[in-house]
């Protein structure tokens, strides 16, 4: 049984069982067994991540930056056994992917961090001398993450933007391994515990564990010693655990679903391509992107019929990719449930493929706009895979209602040109209820910027006016507003002086 | 039946009953009746702030300027018979308090969000123009504003922080008015409406009611046209807009409760006016401030046996003053009887007092640190008015585990030298519980301040991240954040070209 990282050490775990690592392409078990905690690691965790949040308040932002920075450098120098595990544990490839995309974003964004951490930027010092008033942003207290299976490097709960974030702002992590890549995150966490004492940050600032009951994962984000919270996963699991966070009245930031919606207005088809980005867009990484187009609208018209054919015509003649998990396939079948339940119309595909690990067809539905509209809530499913709805609105002012009627959504493209009668509104509704509005351009691919805006409305995020991606805005997220009255400015965090 | 500013118009209520406003002094009712609203009202206001969100979003941020400088004018105009009529409905004295304190502030705060507003500063713009991002703070819709009694200009849900706040963003507000001063609300509310029209903003971007049944106003959190709520007020009832709000993923910025902890060290006790400044900032306004100081602490030595002393004969010889409401009343009456029922000693007052309006003793409890620490829970009852007690600590180590044990709270004061021993750690201990940390000052008196905190961890606030005063800080909550990705500039806001 491997060990977990907790009160500073790699030590047993007091498990209530095990698992291994699978492999999707195949659907077989390998390798290590795992333990699953019981709620003594988490004991242990919560008293010592009490005990570092005291410590990491002390700590300077050249300390944090240099941790940051030598766990990047770490992750670096097993960069070929870390994706080559985590290609075995995701079947997600190598290159272009893990080695050559992933891996350079995690170590960009670890950088990044650290950047900020030493720069002190995320803080947003505030000094008002006649009124002896400084303000600034400080640390919060543990933070507890929990990150999703389709980043096993990026969004990692040891190793993401979560992470990255809740350290820079001085905060201690007690971070949950996705049970689809343990391997993965043990390697990762092992580069972190290392680049800790070089750094002289408490040993306990990054804990680790693989896998818990789901009662005791309640527990731990309704317990005292957790400041905030960090998921990134399933609508389903993400609002259970916005439930007890919000009971606590704790801030909890969480990415949990989202359809991306695509609106082509008739000056898109001049694009020769646009068969092939929309289809490459839903199709990239098995369609389980956060930010895949699940859903896109075109008008009533011979062109986007055409459109409609291609893309059929591709999602069955491209191979279906391997899925993270097998609860992945549950999800994709449901999907396909109840938008058929809704009557839509199948396309393509809209079955499971059967001894090949974790696979679901390509599957495409259609529906027409006032289909659409009268059941606005099953037709926005996310089928989080290779699976798309496409609306067929009747004319402009129907593709508006449509617009209007999408849920807080992480992204909003639409494809036309800049005299587009139809543009200045639709770009005007989709900015009300999704985080990010694009034109010309498919919605995957989330750059790494202090321009970028990867959140959005609920049910996308749970608050409007946060970015999970790019820093120093996604700092602030783990951060307390202190405000120091009338108080000697050698009590001053040193941003305020 | 007085008419409600709804719709854009003032018009009669669907109501459901009436109310009349109370004088505390005198705890009779008087004036004209007040609707309470029926949901046709809600329905009439929802859809009426639907529609000007969408005209708000192409206001100028100098128009929205140009109104806010309007209203606080139009206030100004109506100064004298503002204050009588408050001064009425609250028993706040006219001078020193409505007139020269309160509606100073009130214009103040107006004018300041009017600035930020016009200059932008709030959106925090940043373009990223290698990537083709650009990302700023944008309005998040129409904001359902719930005020408290304590504040009838400077928090009122018609012209307080969260007002000037909401709109300096962009967004419609629904305010509803505290039952307490209907008719205060409603002399405000008319200023407001006749100032929309010479800005040339929506008619219906500030609407307002005076009371809906329990079962509406969560109806009301809950509907899908609400975008953000803002509460101040009592904690019973802010966790049940809480409850609604989370369960709808809707942001709610609270104000709820605080016991604003006061520890005094040894050397405090050089001040030979302590016991005065203590009296005066728990007694100020009848106790009835979010940052009056409900619970302070001492190392039990002579000297602080001698201040609670006085505290005691203060409490005791100084009047009553009336308090906002007969729930007021009732609240302090639980909360003494929560403190006996925990075993402290009762000091001074205790009692309501009969046939005087809406009053009830000062009163002073005592424990001891022991007590304290078992009962951490109980002890900390906000008692809001008048009430406040006092935790003799057996040594420093015992007054730093009480410091730990505070629960979140608006602020947190330590009276002592700066060279004190004990300075350091109580002022780190503080500054995780607690928005605003002070020295040798007590907490009554917010300015208004970009550095100002009037926030602090649940269960004071709904939020650590946010503060409730000060611009431009208290804008942001009320704000999305949006990113236009690949977007030509022309589609931009303002403030990101």
């Amino acid at each position: 049984m491997q060990n977990v990282l907790i009160g500073g050490e790699w030590i047993p775990s007091n498990s209530t069982g095990s698992f291994q690592a699978y492999a999707p392409n195949t659907g077989e078990i390998f390798g290590e067994q795992f333990p699953v905690s019981s709620w003594e690691d988490c004991s242990i965790m919560l008293d010592a991540a009490a005990k570092a949040a005291i410590q990491m308040e002390q700590a300077t932002g050249a300390q944090i930056a240099s941790f940051l920075r030598a766990y990047a450098t770490n992750i670096e120098s097993v960069a070929e056994s870390l994706c080559e595990l985590a290609a075995k544990e995701t079947a997600l490839p190598v290159s272009p992917r893990l080695q050559d995309v992933e891996l350079p974003r995690t170590t960009r964004q670890l950088r990044l961090a650290a950047d900020a951490a030493e720069s002190q930027v995320w803080r947003n010092p505030t000094v008002d001398s006649e009124s002896k008033l400084a303000s600034c942003l400080g640390p919060l207290g543990p933070v507890l993450l929990i990150g999703p299976n389709n980043f096993p490097l990026a969004f990692n709960a040891i190793s993401g933007s979560d992470f990255a974030s809740a350290i820079a702002a001085g905060n201690p992590v007690i971070a949950k391994a996705h049970p689809a890549h343990p391997g993965t995150t043990q390697l990762l966490a092992q580069q972190a515990s290392a680049a800790l004492a070089t750094a002289g940050l408490p040993a306990a600032a990054v804990q680790m564990f693989y896998q818990v009951a789901p009662e005791d994962g309640l527990r731990l984000v309704s317990h005292s010693t957790i400041a905030a919270v960090g998921f990134t996963g399933s609508r389903n699991v993400g609002l259970q655990l916005k439930q007890t966070a919000d009971e606590h009245g704790k801030p909890i930031f969480l990415e949990m679903s989202s359809v991306n919606p695509v609106f082509f207005l008739p000056s898109a088809f001049q694009n020769e391509d646009l068969a092939n980005e929309l289809v490459g867009s839903c199709l990239l990484g098995a369609g389980q992107f956060c930010t895949c187009p699940n859903l896109f609208v075109v008008l009533d018209s011979p062109e986007s019929a055409q459109l409609l054919g291609r893309v059929a015509e591709e999602f069955k003649s491209r191979p279906a990719g391997p899925l993270l998990s097998e609860s992945g396939v549950a999800g994709l079948e449901a999907a396909a449930k109840r938008f058929a339940e809704s009557g839509a119309e199948l396309l393509a595909g809209g079955k499971v493929i059967e001894n090949a690990g974790f696979r679901f067809e390509n599957t495409l539905f259609k529906v027409n706009g006032d289909q659409f509209l009268q059941q606005t809530d099953a037709l926005q499913t996310e089928g989080f895979g290779p699976m798309s709805i496409g609306v067929v609105a009747k004319d402009a002012a129907q593709m508006e209602e449509i617009a209007a009627a999408i849920e807080g959504s992480l992204t909003g493209v639409v494809y036309g040109n800049n005299d587009d009668a139809e543009l200045p509104a639709l770009t005007r509704i989709l900015r009300r209820s999704v985080g990010r509005v694009i034109h010309n351009k498919m919605p995957t691919g989330v750059a790494v910027s202090p321009a970028m805006n990867h959140g959005g409305p609920f049910p996308a995020t749970g608050h409007p006016g946060f970015t999970a991606v790019g820093m120093p805005g996604s700092i602030r997220r783990f951060a307390k507003l202190d405000c120091y009255d009338n108080v000697d400015s050698k009590f001053w965090p040193t941003c305020l002086k």
